[in-house]
């Protein structure tokens, strides 16, 4: 029956199927295989070294979960709900493949630190993967960033016209907010870069094992301190959910304006055609569909932080069952952020960008009034509150002409008032108007291009360090 | 290769197929092929009615529609993602069994007022559904609170021992909650019972339909009122997750409770083997895993929540593809409350109640002192200060025996004060001070049952009402 | 010390006072003082009628509470930290003004079941106070509907010129949004409006009591039905803080649109210089500040929504101290509403609404090529493919010639294609189009009217059945 | 009239009061002042520097400054709501006090950065405030913990005794999740040290400034990078909001521990009088009020992590007026943890921990069953599976005899079964069991002294590194 490959399949099902679907995490958790497997192996290892298990033993083990990695990844490994996790299905089968030894493999460990390593293990893989797509991200703004430190278009505050920006300026500042993701996942790593296995299930072991060689083996900076925290804490999945919240929630502002510039009132880019959908019905027609979706996926992600975030709430130690609840939301939302920074990456490599739009909306709104104000108070010995009212004036004379103030001729400038020099004319200029914002940070070509090689220096950096992680 | 199969496939696929990944519903939104194949069905039927289609035409797409429902139904259908959503894949499908007249199907209305009717009627299911599965477990509520109406135990406020309760009176409390669950869930229907189709993209439709026809075959209360509210209009979707997420957060401190009563330090009830899981290492070690797992499930079900809100948020009108986010949530707060009802329903019927535990508690707490003090206000005229203090000292007298309050002998009580007649002894007993709480609400065992029947009453009128819906 | 008072204070504070500050909750519960004392009073009266207090006590119990009442809304009541709560220093002042009697007010019920109507009663208030703001702005936005059936503007979806509407059909979306508002706090508003003061601690009283008078007296429907429910149910606070969440959730969408339209590249409307402000350095700036805040506000009230979620997770029966924190959210939301709908309300009877620059974005994105294709289907017998075909290529002939293609003249049209008949131009007319999407619920002016029409019939209504509560 | 002083006036006030209320943040932006005051003074020293103020202009500027600084910390400054925000009220009272001069301060600047310094100096500050804090909690628990080295009670999983612990032991799980806490705070610090002041209104200034000076005098690394994320950057305040989040989560789950041994059903620890509260009406009872409100603060603070990141979605550059949205959240949670760790502090220091009952539970589980299966495997050559078997009968036996297994007698023992040696029984022992337990992060007494010694060696490194920021 379909319907029951679907949903439906259930509402027949008997006590103790809907049992088994309840309590299994094997449905979610076999994405830790590899991690399962690694962590196994070098438990293997470890306890031969210690002499728990003889050196025959523990490469008969590890053969075995070669095996069995065989067997998942080519697609014969057969999943029971009846094994209920990953872990149990992993040891069945090794069991079966080579025996009695297979047995001996949980000595010294529980399913709580087993667990608890697997999980951080994928995460902080997850981590890491992240950090990569991050810096191609970068890579690409800063690339287009130096194409279009001439490109004027009016700066927003409020989504209004208020200074004239150029464009590589504005994706600097969203190279920032990227820089401080990288760097939020960057210290999060190393905070939770701690192996739980051997905290066993809460206590500790009695056998004489060797944590720091397991912890070495698997690349941690050294095993957990105590053992019934190393098996009751998630503030590693935690902070995984919560830095992939920053990166969607600077997504979803980027988002949001790449379907402002899409936008016939604005008509600053043309995305891809790849990169946007058609309507059947209105030919016309082109949407924006992948930013709208990357905007959109703010809410899975911040609803998986909150999610495991209310699951931790008022939990006694050490494991409790809830904990189960932990990966589907981190699993979640890696996946979201990892094709949501590659979908961006694509889509702005990809886009038209309209240089003269972006000019022509500068004609709007005067933006160069402050510019004029400014000139007056410097050069003429006006006071601020009379450039002011100066200035004002001749935004009323250019509205009544039709123009906007950039657009007013020597002649009808020096007609608005007879303090008004003809040098001052050259201060409505919107080109003079950007590259006067000259200060650290500012938006002229100059600092903006000073900003693009802060960036590249600290993605160099950055690129070394992950590489070595 | 398995890698590609688990989740590690997409790290080597190309632009357009990642795209195709991110854009395309089609993996989700399969779930509302019924709601799909239903609402096209009766939208043909009226496109005939208003001549727009002929007879024949409308009669070939009901016939082929139900063809497609069979081949999913049976497996056989081929979901292909470059179909996008299940309604492209419906009508392709359509198209390919009936030829021109599926390509008509599509007349007067809009991929947009589509996946509004089918995830409406999708909700609106799932809220029959869910409040079905509420009144089975007040019906269990309530048939376990009719047998303990005598059963006392240790009402808590503070996690603290306050006053002697029955078990079944406690129960009632939570059949309550569920009963506001209930009506939450039947609230929520009614005000989104409006059918969406015809809206078209956002404005209406230049075809002569007749929308109310439509509106009445699908069981909706009226067609929507305004084309565009109707096709961005996500509010029953939201009022759902609210309505799942009261159920959930109700079944987390039921949960909870569960949870305390099956430890060590309670053991008021046991739950049966099927609900708790045992320990390979610990094989004493019986543990609550079912209600911990309910109690868990909250987060996930909050996140949903917060997850559509945040979707939702600053969204212009109309459509917008951020919307397209909002249905893995709904269907995971349906599927988890879905199981959650029934396993808890399950586990309430099977566990063991342990009358003695319960009552043995009692004795801890010295639960009768109110009573040994409203006595002497009431017969002895003495003041309640006064009487508090004699209270008092009777507490620590029995305390410096090693009893209970409740324990003392009428010696033991009339030598605490003079003023104590022997009388007052019987003021000490805990059944007593349970049944003189008999006020309209209260835990004596009449009041318990009178809240029985109230609530046996309204579960009769809401069972009827549902099956009317 | 200004530095105490502002928030430094505390740093210096001793641990008992910190305690206080921790504790207390009178800071924040003295806004329930009108209903602690409604309630109070009718407590005295009940327990009169039935022989537990005098009537003499009653009515000095009654005269003592106005003078209280009196002295806190005259500004001389002096509030103590170390009262705790309103109920306290409600309580004690009682006392201090008519001696002994005071002491017996808190008979048969404890300050669990108080607080529970206490605060019920507050939610209850404001569920009404925020409903006839609702109405108000139905109000505001069925008459300016009225005013703009014919005023025509780009309808949009994906923030992409989709096809002509009426600026008054927008915003009948609007309202329906906030009809829906309303009926959900209606429907809250039912389901908890039950008294649940009588419930005492949790149990119950063993005072015979009336608890059918006073929820009479106060104008409930009934008593609470189980005493433990009564003290630990906070359902009504969650749904107040839910109906306030998707209130705030349209309002953000209201506000986003009202953002858009008073941009340069939109100017379709000017905020009143009330609703929006200058900026000192640039005098040619008017930023909408109002809908910003409008729009941003939606955070806080999610996360009151969020807040009390997570509180209420997991709580065993009965009252636990946790519950306090279910006040500050409540108000902080009703305020943030309250004010919020008010300032709407205002924003958009004062807004200039610029009908010339709508029209003329209709000119832009071809919004009448569907109009032609159909033209072609209905009248020429031509197949749709083909007809969007030759559609096609009269867009790109208008592009060719710089114009919208309803800006085609006859001559121009019929150039495009021999099968176009001059009779066809007139489906190239916005207006047309506008009016031909006469559907129910549709964007034609009669179909607006309709709505417009339904939603006084609803308003009419909701105003008599809430001035009936 | 008083009601208008709580909360009911705003009814009756007109629209533009109403404005006034909604738009300005001075009523809670004046927490700000210090910060506000500093930055200012900063600013005017830099342009002095630069030549842009005379230096007399700025000597006058900081005089001036610190004189409206004393005014606020006297009680004598008047903060009027015309002023809208803390950094008017500010400037209009310093060119009150030193005339013109005082109009000269905002050159170079905008309230866009200002604020921006203003709110991250407050974020910076309450970040280090916060790590004392949380040092002396860890200190307290690290001085608990050595003491209660040998304190033996039930370790749970899943709420169930599982093995036996000890209670330092159990401390240094909390020890190591504050720890965490602690460098998640100084992650934060370190990745938002930098100074936005100088980025004026989003694109920087014409003005030969020196943002490094600003930034090195205030005590940043660097200024910011980029004008325009400067001032739309809230990341700091989001990450200050999440740390405060799992602090709030780590004290959750401590409390609900701390309402759990406070139990009757417990009883492991007496909370101070101080820190637990009884009843008027039933004597006997002590409730655990602290914890409680302990465990539900978490319901807030996760509330405003959740508020901010609403705010912030989908905002577009640059400043946008709903980012004056993100304060109040902050004030809280900062506020709420500053007292809740001051107050779990204090409630732990003087709890009274009950060994005798500690113990007492531990002889409740057979917690020492695995012991004696790994006793006759390693000791008596009998497979797993049959020593399973063996103890399972021991653990039967016990029960028939009302004992707990470690309360079993050499004969006792010993009649199980033949296999069993007299040797065994030493394997029964509680305490042995614990010290078993000795592996690296296990519970043996040795190995908590060395967690110990770990967390001092750390706590007195992290007291050196924050004396030193």
């Amino acid at each position: 029956m379909a319907n029951q490959k679907l949903w439906g399949g259930r509402f027949s099902a008997s006590a103790a199927e809907i049992l088994d679907v309840f309590n299994a995490s094997l449905p979610f958790d076999k994405k830790l295989y590899k991690q399962d497997i690694l962590g196994s192996k070098t438990h293997a290892k470890m306890l031969a070294r210690c002499g728990i298990l003889t050196q025959d033993e523990a490469d008969l083990i590890c053969k075995g979960l070669e095996q069995v990695k065989d067997e998942i990844e080519s697609g014969v490994f057969e999943f029971k709900l009846s094994d209920e996790d990953i872990h149990m299905a992993i040891e069945s089968r090794l069991t079966q493949i080579i025996g009695e030894a297979g047995k001996k493999l949980h000595t010294a460990r529980s399913r709580n630190d087993q667990v608890a390593l697997d999980f951080r293990l994928f995460v902080l893989d997850s981590n890491k993967h992240l950090r990569n797509l991050v810096l191609n991200l970068i890579t690409t703004l800063l690339s287009l960033a130096k194409e279009h430190t001439q490109t004027m278009l009016p700066g927003m505050t409020h989504l209004q016209h208020a200074q004239p920006v150029n464009f590589g300026f504005l994706l600097c500042a969203y190279a920032c907010m990227f820089m401080r993701d990288f760097e939020r996942l960057e210290s999060t790593f190393k905070r939770n870069n701690y192996c739980p296995l051997g905290a066993a299930a809460l206590a500790g072991t009695p056998y004489s094992t060797d944590r720091h060689f397991v912890a070495k083996e698997l690349g941690f900076i050294a095993p957990t301190l105590n053992a019934t925290d190393s098996v009751s804490d998630r503030d590693f999945a935690l902070d995984f959910l919560y830095d992939t919240s920053l990166l969607a929630m600077h997504i979803s502002r980027f988002a949001e304006e790449l379907v402002l510039w899409s936008s016939y009132e604005f008509r600053f880019i043309t995305l891809s055609d790849a990169y946007s959908t058609g309507s059947s019905i209105m030919p016309q027609k082109k949407n924006p569909d992948v930013p709208e979706l990357l905007r959109g996926k703010s809410g899975r992600v911040y609803g998986n932080l909150m999610g495991l975030l209310v699951v931790m709430k008022g939990l006694p130690l050490a494991y409790n069952k809830d904990t189960q609840e932990d990966k589907e939301g981190v699993f979640d939302s890696f996946e979201t952020l990892e094709i949501s920074l590659r979908i961006l990456n694509d889509a702005l490599k990809t886009m038209t960008i309209h240089k003269d739009s972006m000019l022509k909306a500068c004609r709007v709104g005067h933006l160069s009034a402050t510019d004029l104000a400014d000139f007056l108070v410097k050069n003429c010995e006006i006071p601020f509150r009379e450039a002011h009212h100066i200035t004002g004036k001749a935004v009323a004379s250019a509205e009544s002409l039709g123009k906007d103030l950039s657009e007013l001729s020597i002649e009808e400038l020096c007609a608005v008032d007879y303090r008004i020099p003809k040098e001052a004319h050259s201060s409505l200029d919107l080109k003079a108007s950007m590259e006067s914002r000259n200060s650290y940070g500012g938006t002229s070509t100059q600092a903006t291009l000073a900003q693009i090689e802060s960036l590249n220096a600290w993605l160099e950096l950055a690129k070394t360090t992950l590489g070595n992680v």
